[in-house]
């Protein structure tokens, strides 16, 4: 039999969706509802109007409609960079003698590197659509910052990120990537916003944190006329946004006539997992068709593997809304993990209610194993792997040697979100032998746990 | 009238090309023979044997045939991260108000970041084809050394990269992608070689350079059984495999019945140039059709503008066979310019001969004005492009902007050869104002000229 499929599958301009998808309208249990951080009920569109754009706070609480129409200046952009390739695994399949059929959705080819981009236009376009003059941000590692600027850029929005002191200073890449489109880049803690004179006044010589930058970014927000803060992960808005991922990903398989059974995909805040498998588990609520869905998680940092489910605070710094979900606690410090767009405390409410809900399962993986695979990946497939995305190639190779093992010719899809060039200290960890795993003790979890809130 | 031509065109894996192109077969003035090193007489192909692969050595010397078969496994490996998307690039087209149509073909779309691998793969099939263990080659920045180490590891045939030791200690994230690829990286000039021993003898302290880090690469393949020396760029061997990008742009062209005016590429070594406009140039020379072709050049290093068309080294190190070419003499310091790919004192001896012909034209252009494009494409068209690629995407700008004075409705196409992800601290100087432009005096380019070898 001739071999039909291509090695990758590529959607003209006519197939590529014209709206997201919000798995929320088909859920039977919704996501319990989020809430405002002072008062500790329902948050309103007009209270969460106060922190984001309007349009996005109303996609935030949308759980009716389905489907929401993607705008035309969004579906131009995302002409620039997608649709991104849907590769069938030729020779990973080859090299692990497996019959089953591997495929994965590629994010990296970009110049942000990742998936971000997807979400990063979506939130510059309505900042600019409602007349604001520009947004603000944090950043870690420099990939959600390095996209919210490519989006700005493009739009003429002013971008101001809060980056993380000691990757402002370790990763003068990242930065500079910023700075080339034209955002200004502040290492936080700063001397512009209150909250980071105090922090610098408490602590004299920190390297900042996320918590401390997510704070600042929201006060520049507040503090000036025309601004709002834009986030890049665990929202339901960002999620929704993200769903292009998977409406390609289902569109290029139709297209071939291929149905998966196993689909794959990391989870940190649960925005590219839940955007790449929402269609997918949007039809096995509705009874069309069934799948395993699995979500993988650094062992390190497990919050729907060993996590409580219950109301907390999606940022450390305790500004943004409360959301319920699977959670480890705010206070929760994850170890000095490489997979940093993995080391977040909790996980985004529509995946945390489909887990609970038994639509999709979670598995825990090491560190060192992920880095194994990912090197395996990267040598027959040709595509250096984010440490991130490397989790989902982890248990996608280990589904295919199952199938090697029984003889069954599944089909496998996994998310590979994006690239690793700015993870190249941990790789070189890895090739020196010298990468540790690390598993949080039951003791280490409590003390996180303990720094739930009471929410009745 | 509405749009038809997509943002991206890809070609469908049918319509991927299934030879190269050597146009020598079409000139009507050849490129000069070129030389052994030893004797200066024309080098034969058993000569040439001894330092390349044999298959290589013919496609090295071959006048005659124009269309060379791709060997099934490297189609297959194309496949991986080709075809290349032919952007139009409508945002920049808007951004400069010109009724010029601009089509940019994009190779840095693979974890090498340049069209390099489109070499690697030939010449490391071509080694393993012919039963040997491994390959060793130089690097500078670590391009061409990722691309081969991509290339071998898909292979599992050995390959071993001699870094210039600056590179090694400041650009340790290409050293690891090399390494994660299953590439040695070895510091040059290192005490493995006796060039090596040598020159940390003579010159203890020294940072290395090109030139030894290719006489080590040479002397280690001789050394070892099963071993040949492979080079990235400036040969007509890689200059053929790189036409791929020439003919994956012209088939996409005519799917879409475009007819370019005016084809731009950068020039270092001249091989992806080469590569890009051989088709068109070839019709060229057919009377078939009539292009524009311009190479761009950096002022810094300006080899077919203000050089000598001369027999020539084509490494520092006098180990490869002699070519005539446009040449500013092996002895011709660069200033250094950031744009490390193209800062080489010789020419491809086919681009040269395309020159002397009039084939295609060749304008230099400063550094400054190059990021000042690159900064310019990148915010409106998503991509942050390597300093060498942006010599093409100034020249394309100043065209476009000639056509908005003239209204005239150009169509232009560009090379655009990589990702500038590791030249940050070019563009973080750039971004800080404390760049300078270098153009190099007449008596500058005389201490070059002198060291040109006699060759009757």
């Amino acid at each position: 039999m001739s071999e039909k499929i291509p090695y990758k599958i590529y959607l003209t301009e006519s197939e590529m969706p014209k709206q997201w998808y919000n798995i929320r309208a088909h859920m039977n249990n919704k996501p319990a509802p989020i809430l405002n951080p002072q008062t500790l009920k329902p948050i309103t569109v007009d209270e969460l109007s106060e922190i984001f754009c309007r349009e996005l706070a109303i996609q935030e609480l949308d759980e009716t409609n389905a489907y929401i129409d993607i705008p035309k200046e969004i579906q131009d952009f995302y002409k620039m960079y997608r649709p991104s390739p849907l590769t069938r695994a030729y020779c990973l399949e080859k090299a692990l003698g497996t019959p089953a059929k591997i495929y994965y959705k590629f994010e990296g080819n970009n110049t942000s590197g990742s998936h971000k981009l997807n979400s990063a236009i979506a939130q510059a376009y309505y900042a600019k659509q409602q007349g604001l003059k520009g947004v603000t941000t944090e950043t870690g590692a420099g990939q959600w910052g390095t996209a919210l600027s490519m989006a700005c850029a493009y739009l003429d929005l002013d971008c101001q990120v809060y980056m993380v002191k000691v990757s402002y200073e370790q990763k003068p890449f990242r930065r500079e990537v910023m700075r080339t489109f034209g955002a200004s880049v502040t290492p936080s803690p700063s001397m512009t916003t209150n909250v980071g004179k105090k922090i610098n006044r408490e602590f004299p010589g920190t390297s900042g944190s996320l918590g401390c930058a997510i704070s600042e970014a929201v006060e520049a927000a507040a503090a000036q006329e025309g601004y709002r803060y834009v986030l890049g992960s665990v929202l339901s808005q960002v999620l929704i946004h993200q769903t292009i991922i998977g409406l390609e990903t289902k569109i290029a398989l139709d297209k071939y006539n291929v149905k998966p059974d196993i689909i794959i995909g990391c989870a940190g805040g649960g925005s590219n997992l839940g955007g790449l498998i929402s269609p997918f588990a949007g039809e096995k609520i509705l009874g069309k068709e069934d799948y395993r869905i699995i979500a993988v998680e650094p062992a390190s940092c497990p919050s729907l593997t060993r996590g409580r489910y219950a109301y907390d605070y999606c940022d450390t710094g305790k500004v943004c809304p409360l959301a319920k979900m699977y959670t480890l606690g705010s206070g929760f410090i994850p170890s000095s993990s490489h997979s940093g767009g993995l080391r977040y405390h909790g996980m985004s409410s529509i995946v945390s209610q489909l887990y609970d809900d038994g639509i999709i399962e979670a598995t825990s993986v090491e560190q060192t194993s992920v880095f194994a695979a990912a090197t395996q990946f990267a040598r027959v497939e040709g595509i250096l792997p984010a440490p991130e995305s490397s989790h989902a190639i982890k248990v996608a190779i280990d589904e295919a040697l199952k199938c090697k093992e029984t003889g069954e010719e599944k089909t496998i899809v996994f998310g590979l979100t994006g690239t690793g060039y700015f993870d190249m200290v941990a790789y070189q960890r890895f090739n020196d032998g010298d990468m540790s795993d690390y598993i949080p003790t039951d003791e280490e979890l409590e003390k996180g746990f303990a720094t739930l809130p009471k929410v009745e």
